[in-house]
């Protein structure tokens, strides 16, 4: 479902920000809010600007870091501002609603809103299956974090609710969640390592680009499994067939 | 044009809401406000609020009456929480909007958006056109007025847009072709075989499956080439490094 969709701020300077946040989405019936190392916790300025929707700020949870607050998720969609040339694909709001609608039933996907003035960090843009674009005007793009949160949510109900919208996907199988797909990439790069593809006195920028490659497939974790069952074989080659085995 | 539509705040209590709502006016390309008997005129507070869309707020009309605020509008939407038993046509945000686009040449909307408390009287939305309703969280439905008015501008500008910009897209690499991608299979079924991952006695589905895995990612040129280049590192493992490199 859309308004299962997770709401995570990332590194919110102004706790204001956090419950006009916490507002925004109660009043289009999303709850799910965590907060990853806000500078500061939610305050009286956050329940205030909160107003009714206290009960979603309340039941935010706070964590120290970005992994730990999408590793359950199945889509991680980053706001950005910026476009990057090795960057995840970008969508707009309509596209990424879309994309949230055709997760299987039981996923869930997690929107992420980085801080006030410098937005998402390259890194943690690097854990996005897809960096939403909010077309702004050109001269002035500078959407309050609240702002971006409510358009952001204000789609996901109007989806939502629009229960005509085709399902697009046909996918049965659950997809991978971001913890899986970063165990995937530990491990490929270990193997790249490995076999002296990945260069690490040089590495350009080879895992950004399998990363990114990855996250626009969105693997289902059968498709995860079968790239961690080649890479255990290429990384046994040569020893035994019993050690692939062990691994399918 | 959708983004000459007037705004009109009527009888707003707070000017903090005045300045959020001059922003995210201009973050979508409006700039026509209008203030009905604001409580307080725009202050200090507001000026912060807007942040960098002080100029539309400073360029905003101050009327004493609604009649003067719309006086040369073609089309006046309320929006209102409640439905009137003989109020003006309801619309959700896209049909009114649908409304806006369908003016014609020069024709200019107002959007009107009530007190804080207390919204629109009676007598205002007989004014109306129509009745703009958001569909919100029947449980908690109390959008505030600077994210009504966000939402509605979003809707505007994304109206305005319709057309000119593609949603998905910023991929500028060429995609792979289907040969290309054909010979990405043949060479990924060959390194299968040889590191005794792919059983040619009981292939199971695992090319079809991962055919379908590139397929829906679309792969580029040169993600296949970062593909093939990791294929031969492992073919030629153990030779030398000097191979990899040809393929490179």
């Amino acid at each position: 479902m859309q308004l299962n969709t997770r709401i995570v701020l990332v590194g919110t300077t102004h706790p204001g920000n956090i419950g006009s946040a916490a507002r925004a989405m109660k009043t289009m019936g999303l709850h799910d809010l965590v907060l990853v190392s806000p500078r500061h916790p939610p305050d009286d300025e956050a329940r205030a600007r909160a107003s009714g929707a206290d009960d979603v700020l309340a039941g935010a949870r706070i964590v120290d870091s970005l992994d730990e607050a999408i590793a359950d998720c199945e889509l991680v969609v980053g706001a950005s501002a910026r476009t990057r040339r090795l960057g995840a694909e970008p969508v707009g709001p309509r596209e990424a609603v879309n994309q949230v609608m055709a997760l299987p039933d039981g996923a869930r996907a997690a929107l992420l809103f980085g801080r006030e003035r410098t937005g998402l960090t390259n890194e943690e843009l690097d854990r996005c299956h897809r960096l939403l674009h909010i077309p702004a005007n050109p001269d002035y793009s500078s959407l309050n974090i609240a702002a971006a949160v409510q358009v952001m949510c204000y789609e996901l109900r109007m989806a939502a609710i629009d229960g005509a919208l085709p399902e697009t996907g046909g996918r049965n199988q659950p997809y991978a969640t971001a913890g899986e797909l970063e165990q995937l990439y530990d491990h490929f790069e270990q193997v790249l390592l490995e076999i002296g593809f990945l260069d690490p006195n040089n590495p350009r920028q080879l895992m950004r680009r399998i990363r990114r490659f990855f996250a626009r497939a969105t693997p289902d974790r059968n498709e995860v499994n079968i790239f961690r069952g080649i890479l255990s074989a290429v990384e046994g080659r040569g020893s035994a067939p019993r050690r692939r085995r062990d691994r399918e």
